[in-house]
């Protein structure tokens, strides 16, 4: 088995030689500037992890890995239009560096060239590929259109999670699931992976959550209680609003509507959160993902010690030491 | 052999089964808001007729007409965006109706499904299929990026050409060659269908921008002259800049730079695209594209009796009578 940082290094080497020459270069830069902008490379390395599992060579299903990393770009070009959001990677978005009709048109045909990838090569079954990459993609458009529609509501906790589902869990175990295939795994195990995956992806976004507001900066790696200064819908927010009694609810909308006093708010609030019980509602349904993960992976039909490679990618994104 | 009429009503009631019911509402509604407002459906009648042509029951290709006709209009959602056009077929477009987002997001998700029908009922050579897809489809998105650049600069009436022909003119051919491949065409004759469609797709364009200036207007269905009050970069506007002496050219940009007397700037540049020698490239120009049109339906292997409804099909969009 190939380690993860050999796998990266695949992948990086394979994303170099891909080159967006054509014309006219207005579309294309574009392309080539936010696939240069780095990444973890995640997805990719999900699809090769996937199908290397399955026994295929990890190098055999680059396309493939680069078509999920296409997507997944052209999604963030696109979000990044939707939100406004001037920074992507530490770098200016595609729309600002360049305008917001070349954004669209350039997300748009990397959309295209995703499913050149996908195909490349005749792959085995490119009709349950092409399926699994549109049922994820659809899945993942109808995400973001929740998260636009959350805007000017507030979800319950249970859309919240469905929305987080769309939006990043199912692109994970659709990578994982595309490996399957290229990998020739039965139907039956390609399903319990995507779902290991999925469930791996939901259980990482409520992490993110909670140290949002419960981790330590050192450790997050950004400052603690910025999702309480923007008062964003987070799944700590939500539980706490759905729990509040009417004392508790008061001084939560109090603290929302206030602007001044950060550290005031941030201590404040994760208290609130604290005695609503929001905080151990986060940490029960992530254990909950997390646990469903792990009886997906269980149910694949493998050498346990095989699938060791994906616990411990699990364990790596939900920050878990064992 | 299936008349265009009953093609058409074949497509129709196929359109009308299809039903984006899924949630969220607001990312479907503009689904179906856009293929309910009609159009000529030309596009999945040109994969039908070439299926028919190649030995397919038409009924058996619907699926794949309507990729294309999902296609079409996930391009229009996002073009109309792009342009800031606020009318579609007569009633708002997308972006107006709903909002930018939406339309951002209903278009990449037709986008998608287009790919979802494009494989439907598992067709013969997927890998085919798709690949014709990704092609026109890229170039498409090329031929908008022209068009977008040459908002800010007056192109060669090559480039032009380059431009209508990704814009619009591949299209035709890919539903053509779509529908070839569906049909269990050989290689030789999907390629020549193809040309078929895409140089009677530039003709058309061609045919377009000379009825404009000079049609009359009951046979052409809008008012004469539009195009010369907007200074509309035609053909034949390119042509008479390229061809225009020291004089014909300053009086040309005088005539550009006015807004009032539209009729007078209309019965002056037209004068000047007839004195330049604009009008007759043009018409020239239209009958090149026509003949290799025609050229390329010749060498189809097939029986000339059973090319006569392209012919008739190319000579309704050339509003030519025999």
């Amino acid at each position: 088995m190939h380690s993860i940082p050999e796998l990266s290094q695949l992948f990086n080497h394979y994303l170099q030689e891909q080159h967006f020459n054509r014309k006219p270069i207005s579309l294309y830069e574009p392309v080539s500037y936010i696939l240069g902008l780095g990444g973890k490379h995640l997805r990719p390395q999900l699809v090769m992890m996937s199908a290397e599992l399955f026994g295929r060579n990890p190098a055999e299903v680059l396309p493939q890995s680069f078509a999920v990393e296409l997507f997944h770009n052209f999604s963030l070009i696109h979000d990044d239009i939707m939100d406004e959001a001037p920074i992507r990677r530490g770098k200016e978005t595609v729309h600002k560096k360049y305008n917001r009709n070349t954004a669209i048109l350039s997300g748009d045909v990397m959309l295209v060239y995703a499913y050149e990838y996908l195909l490349k090569n005749n792959p085995p079954s490119p009709g349950s590929l092409v399926s699994v990459f549109n049922q994820t993609a659809i899945e993942v458009c109808e995400g973001q259109q929740l998260d636009l529609e959350f805007e000017s509501l507030i979800p319950s906790a249970e859309a919240y999670i469905e929305m987080i589902t769309l939006k990043t869990a199912v692109l994970l175990g659709g990578a994982l699931r595309i490996g399957a295939i290229m990998g020739g795994a039965s139907e039956s195990d390609a399903h319990h992976i995507y779902e290991f995956g999925k469930n791996t992806g939901i259980a990482f976004q409520l992490l993110d959550d909670i140290l949002d507001t419960f981790g330590n900066a050192e450790e997050f790696g950004k400052r603690i209680g910025g999702d309480i200064i923007q008062n964003k819908k987070t799944i700590l927010l939500l539980g706490a609003l759905q729990r509040a009694n009417r004392e508790q609810a008061a001084e939560l909308h109090s603290w929302l509507s206030r602007s001044n006093d950060e550290t005031g708010k941030i201590a404040a609030v994760k208290n609130i959160f604290i005695d609503t019980g929001a905080e151990s509602y986060a940490r029960d349904l992530l254990n909950t993902y997390h646990q469903k993960a792990s009886e997906a992976l269980h149910a694949v039909q493998m050498a346990p010690e095989k699938k060791e490679v994906l616990t411990a990618f699990a364990d790596l994104m939900l920050r878990r030491t064992r």
